[in-house]
């Protein structure tokens, strides 16, 4: 939205692309050159953006200089539940200088929208295996668990908890094949910071719900961030797989955009 | 103890030992044959045992004689949860005329006692991750979820539903190693017939517990059947992995048993 954007990457983590914008590669624990470089290019915003993951202690690449953050990154990466360790992570960011703003915040146009995306559209019993998902993830985020589940005519097969989306609808497609039956459901935890960690929608997802046979894709509407619009609604539509962008406010779920209906 | 015992046994889910009793191997569906031989073998009782899947349609051989049953086996096996589908089938097997038992009420020497079998106790550490994964599957029951989960140093790793215990704790293995921390909790759901599906552990639960390099096993005391205790505690002692009969009335979790205390 107009704003000059300095990158900092994860060695190993970066993505293509990265090249088109002013960036730094880093070490991942490199706190401080990661700092140097977003302070001497002028940065006092800075947005997460990607699964934050839990690393290893030995994939960490201190270096003498970034001695003084590492009782707290140790503290950080072990043990607790992911929202205690997100919360601790951007308290820490602040800590050192950087206001911790949300994908929500900078770009609202990755979100999914309300209503359905693409062509096809929930049947009834697919509507019921959403309202269901939506309670079943909504728990689940209370209690830290994970942001998705996979409810297929009433029985909820699949549950993500440490092991992501994708290695979920592999095992949903390893216990199948469902037939068109049943849901993929993400949503964001409500305990979770939002800035920090908001569920991800990809073309890579899609295939992998359509490998499981899978009817449709439910997902939080304004809080799952959507990779790559246009491929995810072409492979949907091709494989006859709805996407649903739900808000459940008030206890009532409900996929129609306000400027709908 | 000392009743008269016959065995209907499902085709290709027949162990080894079945020999010694009187039984009858039948398809999976066909009722009347089954119902047929436990009625000329007198039994009036009937205990299910092992862990009553979900089959698909196309398994069941259901021949002309149990058309009638088809029906409300049809409506039980597809959709709704796990809990539904096992009430449904104990009122069906009563109404076609056998009282269903628990192994709890035949076999309560099969179930895990109060307090720690074999030579290993948990740390302090443990028994946190122990009341965690107490509380979280305890809420999976009452969901209707499963009856299992993992617990690392307060991190959910991992959540059964429909793929069962092997496949989650080869997930976790694949996730670590985790060098001897966090555990495996199993227990019974709130709102499932306690009659018709108990967790199981057995010898290869335990294998595979020590192979993702877990601390220990948690399981409801009284609520968990212990397939070949023998073997069981010897590889876990091999192991140094430890297993806590757990009951945690009053909200607060315990192992010790009243006999020891």
């Amino acid at each position: 939205n107009g704003r000059p954007v300095f990158i900092v990457a994860r060695k190993g983590a970066a993505s293509a692309g990265l090249e088109s914008f002013p960036h730094r590669i880093v070490d991942l624990g490199d706190i401080h050159t990661a700092s140097k470089a977003l302070r001497e290019a002028g940065c006092r915003e800075l947005v997460f953006i990607g699964k934050i993951g839990r690393p290893r202690p030995s994939e960490l690449r201190f270096g003498w200089r970034n001695i003084r953050y590492m009782p707290r990154i140790m503290k950080m990466i072990m043990g607790g539940g992911d929202a205690g360790q997100l919360h601790k992570l951007a308290a820490f960011t602040e800590s050192i200088g950087f206001q911790v703003v949300g994908v929500t915040d900078v770009a609202p146009e990755l979100l999914a929208p309300l209503g359905i995306l693409g062509a096809c559209q929930p049947v009834e019993a697919d509507r019921r295996d959403l309202a269901q998902g939506w309670r079943i993830a909504d728990r689940l985020g209370e209690l830290d668990i994970g942001q998705g589940c996979v409810v297929v005519r009433g029985r909820v097969l699949a549950v993500e908890a440490a092991e992501g989306t994708d290695a979920m609808l592999e095992r949903v497609a390893g216990l199948g094949p469902w037939d068109g039956a049943g849901i993929l459901l993400k949503k964001s935890s409500s305990i979770q910071d939002s800035r920090m960690d908001l569920p991800v929608v990809g073309p890579r997802t899609v295939e992998l719900a359509i490998r499981a046979g899978l009817g449709g894709i439910g997902l939080e509407a304004g809080k799952t961030i959507i990779h790559d619009l246009e491929t995810v609604t072409g492979l949907a539509d091709r494989a006859g797989l709805f996407i649903s962008g739900l808000a459940g406010e008030g206890g009532e779920l409900s996929d129609t955009a306000h400027q709908q209906g």
